[in-house]
């Protein structure tokens, strides 16, 4: 069997030429990517096993409602093959509750809830460090057009309605999260899919169960704070992967 | 204590007065609701109690990511305090999958997914066995505006995004649902709120659990099946009642 083409590799994926022309195959490395000031810690074992389980499931979650992703499959423990997109250099976030960079740049308290989800940018240039754009930045420089960037807050919102979901069901709170967004043409037409991963590294996650007991027991709010070990908390339960596995086995390639 | 008075009584819930102008009590019996053809069995102790704890969740969960709904607080284990609304006469059902009504009608094998989520009326006349209608049925007797329904379908749109992530999320496939609408006034500004209940009666629910492990050791796929006695299990997995809890206690009622 051929030796697979590397198409790029950054800290925390590679990606590799896929099967069939407009595909790829992604695949997970432990390390926490660059360039991101608010991820889980850099170094657990595992990470990128079920991070790539936890994309897995988020992402067929939104093709099944009808949200396009480049998610194609899963193919083993540490890779999955998605259709190739063009990327647009933008991190979309949206943000829920105030915490990280929004707290810090407008002195809003972390944990408070926002009048409404707030859609942020922030252009990915690691050497810069990730600034934040508006949209005027945007459509002047050119990575993206208004009609792109209508598309890409509706697609975000949905993102959104249904992480929330996904997560309020299993005890969760959704502060905030990022996605990629990239442009796929089918025949003249083009649209934006979420592309890259959902998982941990991406979503700021806050463990709400057994608030209200506690609460009740102590007669005073308890702050939520955030999960321990949030990968495999996470996968269990969502009942990604059986619940007595919490290291990584050697991952099984592919070629 | 002056005696309630009661607003409004059907099979499933009794509608009291609230304890101030513009909100009303809503009240959970086990009975379900009419004119649904459905729901689930009609005889289940203790699914008032369970209803009013699971319809917080998914309420006081839409509200809280900005999707308004009548929801206030709940009141007790079978009452919850609710803003008043003009009701439009519409049951808006929001499939995913076939089945039921949609399947007998079209002749659409049940569990088909559909090609996207598929919004319908039905007018609610009991009567009439709750038929389903048109748009052009609804802005010709002039049950909604145009925009109106431009504006619900955005609104159970939202819903179904939020609703199948939160199933999702705790193994279950939401095959469908309905929701009824009300209007609400601020001031000049009228907007629609998801009104009435958000619990098993009116989502039709499909246990996805254990299913990739069926078709692991089986070789072939297994199809979904309903959840058995759903009120309980629901409540179980969303952590919204003790596990220990199956039967409903006595109701405390607050006058």
């Amino acid at each position: 069997m051929a030796r697979r083409k590397k198409v790029y590799e950054g800290k925390a994926k590679i990606l590799y030429e896929g099967p069939e022309p407009g595909t790829l195959i992604q695949y997970f490395k432990d390390e926490a990517a660059a360039g991101q000031p608010e991820v889980q810690p850099s170094a657990v074992e595992g990470r990128g096993v079920l991070n790539n389980r936890l994309s897995e499931f988020f992402m067929a979650g939104l093709n099944s409602i009808g949200v396009p992703t480049h998610f194609i499959r899963r193919l083993n423990m540490r890779e999955q093959l998605v259709r190739m997109a063009e990327i647009i250099p933008l991190q979309v976030v949206v943000r829920n509750f105030a915490a990280g960079e929004l707290s810090t740049r407008l002195g809003i308290p972390e944990g408070m809830p926002l009048p409404r989800p707030i859609v942020e940018y922030y252009y990915k240039d690691e050497r810069l460090n990730d600034p934040m754009v508006s949209e005027e930045h945007i459509v002047a420089f050119g990575w993206a057009n208004q009609q792109d960037l209508d598309d890409m807050i509706a697609l975000a919102l949905r993102v959104n309605d249904f992480l929330s979901g996904v997560m309020m069901g299993v005890g969760i709170r959704l502060a905030d999260f990022r996605i990629e967004v990239g442009r796929i043409w089918e025949g003249d037409f083009m649209r934006l899919i979420v592309a890259d991963e959902i998982s941990p590294d991406n979503c700021r996650l806050w463990d709400m169960r057994g608030l209200a007991e506690r609460e009740g027991t102590a007669g005073a709010p308890v702050e939520p704070g955030p999960l321990a070990d949030v990968y495999t908390e996470l996968a269990r339960r969502l009942g990604v992967l059986p619940s007595n596995v919490t290291h990584a086995p050697k991952p099984t390639l592919i070629n």
